[in-house]
């Protein structure tokens, strides 16, 4: 995932400063001034809107949105089914030495806390409030970001107002209107890249893991949900296949009957 | 249905085609630079904000908006009388041999289930957690179109800027301000065009499917549920009634005195 | 209701029609281009977002909206009243005979299902479901329009954008400019006119005559629930009149003397 | 709070015609045509989208926004504990008496309801309704006016590119082009003055009204929910208090120690 | 917190300063009228839209955002949890005296309640109603900025279309056209910079605040639930634990330790 979020960044730029080559010289599309407003502006005005431990986090958020890759469903279905036979055969409690081997700490959490006996209802509670509480940490990263998305833009235009009101202020000669104008575009131009090249597009991309996310740890709460009911390890399957598009369960099987 | 989207596109862009030809030569309106920024830069854009499975399944969305017919509840509704009939008469378990000839397989999973004997709650559970899930799968196709037609325009605005700062940074002659600006307007007509006229009314009719197919498949969970209860088939017939239109409904009776 | 609807379209066209042969001819606003492009467009976008039924569904949609009059619930709460009345002095199989001369079909559907000895629950259901879906297709009419009234302007601007590049592709001599702009023009002042003075305001009454055809049919759907309940008339009277405005109310009482 | 609305009306558009004055004649912002447009324009569309009886209902809600006072909460909390006190003390019979010089119509409804015996949850149940379509009702008022601030800009666009086509089709000298231009401007400042500085704050006023009437009316209920209940006086206060604001709270004390 | 909304107030107002010294005289940009109808208007309009009891406790709410601080999740939870041990240990009753010493209002309030011996329910809907009601306040401090920021924008363009309008009447040189056309501008410049730079984001900083302070008293109801429920301390923990981030987690045990 992270190679479509990199190879997507530089492509789009690339495009565009082969587009700025093509029609002239990359020179004519740096100014100081503009970058100033609408990089520093967008800065200023997300510290007002946000406080500085959520702005911080935004470095940890876009690490996590180059880096990090959730989980496949399909992997840890057959954990769960597999859990399900065991819980089955020998009883809950037999899951113990089964959850010091998970790497997947959440469904790790929820059998520790079926095999100390806790009831089903609570389990679901606490597993369901921590799902919603790590939704709303990364919900908040996805929003810092359209944020920026939507203030890149007016810093732009209140730079290229600037840039106007200047060049309005001074106009005697016709011929030098140009480059002044051009000059002013440019700082509306900086806002609509930045916001639509980048800001927005990783906004979307944070919601969407967070989506992949919220299912996957869904699908995992419903199978410990199904082990602690004694559900027959057929029923658990085709509960959990549910969470799966149909090319994803073609997947599974293969990998069951190695088991 | 396919040929609606079919005829719309082509002649959507014939129109303005046509448009064009009325006024002037078509190669005015052709500039390889614009046509890189808008498709490149969209593309770009889309794979920042989506995971690059997501983006390619767009393909197989595309032609599903082209060939796919959603089936019509018409269809449905006297087999699930009929299947009531049948459970009513001989039992549950007589529908298995019914469930192999069916051609729909959402019916014949929920048919299967119940002959399973799986309590009616634990069916619905599966059949409306996969309803969910295809929903979802469904609604991201047409969430990546209209992403695809926000970010059109968006790049179309990023490319007449740039036509523009370059126009106005040589403009010495207003003679020639003419072509350069037109050229620079082009970018922000590719990218409305493509928005308009192909990426958000695709999303849109992805979107019409959906709730098509949903309301499809609630008409069958609801189907199954009365054969589960032992609904009498006329109140069975009455339930499925309420899912279909006055003039769908029009259509029915005449089958099932045939059957 | 109709005569608003009519007025309405025929006094806004009028206007703008009287502001246009005040500033110079007619003739200056018709291009044939602009209209093909705007209307041709619109209905070809339209074609591409739903499927072909439901685009030749808004004929009917559109002739609903200038004749068909929603049912005033003034008129059903003494019916429903005198039928609580009957059904607690003879019982509730007493209706069978009234239902026979309901004008109301929803009511009559509801009554002779409570005849026929269904489960409150169940009839509600049954009732529930039906509107449900009735409001769903009148969404649609809706929706179908509030489509139209998006493109519609949507064309206009790709109208105009063809018109600037073919007027800036051949500009030499600044006298010229005007009329080849105005015609340019003329396409965005298309889209504007059909969204603004047409599509979206008719969207809108669809809007409003669909809440108000919900809220009479949940009327009903109440007052057949507490003649179920056999509530004493005073009761039902109170439960009914929270449907009505004060307004409303006050017209009733005088028609319930006279019965 | 009439005088906000009023004081605000006045010094808005006072403020618009003191920077006319500073600038030039207040003339130059009079044009017939563009107020037949935008006003008349807005007049017809609103005909189309709204029944003609919610139109006339406008002036009526017109003048509540200006005249009529929402009931302050911290008068009827004492009132209510009063009753509870009574209740508790002589049963809920001898609130009879007490309901006949009650000032505020809704408690008296409910008073009424419980001490003809009737369950809590019918009580409930029926103020509930009422409350809802009192809501349905003010609603609507905030919808037209919000509908008329989205149609009179549009007017003024409409209006503009009427001017703008009829000034380019006869331009010839570039000195005429000002005051022309001027003109057609006048329509979209028109739209935008009465949508911004009428239409629009209206609309969210009556909403802020209907919030806080909705407020106090839930206020209402639970008090007589609580009273059914035969809940101690003191819980009844407490309950009570959670709908007021820690200010309107220290409001109280003085006026309970007092009766 | 309050520190980042200084400092962003203060460093986006410094470089829009710096931007404009650079460019050319920070006079040029004063514009008495400009800045009358852009601030004037606003506050007129706010007055409209909302009663002044609710725009005066703007400046309360102002203050708000730049001195007060949400307290840290992270101090209450050992806090409750020994709360927890002493109600398990010695009963509730022996929470009366802890209630005297706690800091936090709300969870003093809770504690009284139960120790009071109120049903768990019934704190639980005083508590959840009170969060209610100081939410609705809060969120009324958010959408009133929100309001401003909407309407400063349309106040700059109206004052911007007022300019217009001045400056093309009395057109006649085009060499005056740039002073006066900038002027115009300036209108729109103020909106855009009230709007952008001052009410969205302190808008954006309450609302954040105002989910800040949800979370932490839901914390607070569920910890008190827990503990009249007489959950064993280290469930009552795990059940906080859910509220909080990993990184809030990891600093609370040491604490726990210390104590």
């Amino acid at each position: 995932m992270d190679i479509a979020t990199f190879f997507g960044v530089v492509s789009g730029f690339s495009l565009v400063l082969l587009a700025i080559k093509m029609g002239g010289g990359l020179l004519w599309f740096w100014n100081a001034p503009s970058a100033m407003i609408v990089m520093g502006g967008t800065i200023a005005v997300t510290l007002i809107n946000y406080p500085i431990s959520d702005v911080l986090s935004v470095v940890k958020v876009l690490k996590n949105a180059f880096l990090y890759q959730v989980p496949q469903p399909t992997a840890i279905v057959p954990e769960i089914v597999e859990l399900s036979k065991i819980a089955r055969r020998e009883g809950i409690l037999a899951l113990e030495k089964q959850a010091k081997k998970m790497k997947e700490a959440y469904l790790n959490k929820g059998v520790e806390l079926a095999v100390d006996g806790m009831e089903p209802d609570a389990i679901r509670g606490i597993l369901e409030n921590e799902l919603i509480f790590t939704e709303d940490r990364h919900k908040k990263g996805a929003e810092i970001f359209t944020i920026m998305g939507t203030y890149a833009p007016a810093m732009g235009m209140i730079g290229t107002l600037i840039g106007l009101v200047q060049m309005l202020m001074v106009m005697d000669d016709p011929k030098n209107i140009g480059p002044a104008m051009a000059v002013a575009l440019i700082t509306t131009f900086y806002g609509s890249l930045l916001a639509n090249l980048l800001f927005l597009p990783i906004a979307g991309k944070l919601k969407v893991r967070r989506d992949d996310e919220t299912k996957y740890k869904e699908l995992i709460i419903e199978g410990i949900a199904a082990i602690q009911l004694g559900d027959n390890p057929r029923v658990v399957e085709q509960k959990l296949h549910t969470y799966l598009s149909p090319s994803e369960r073609a997947l599974i099987p293969k990998k069951q009957t190695e088991q």
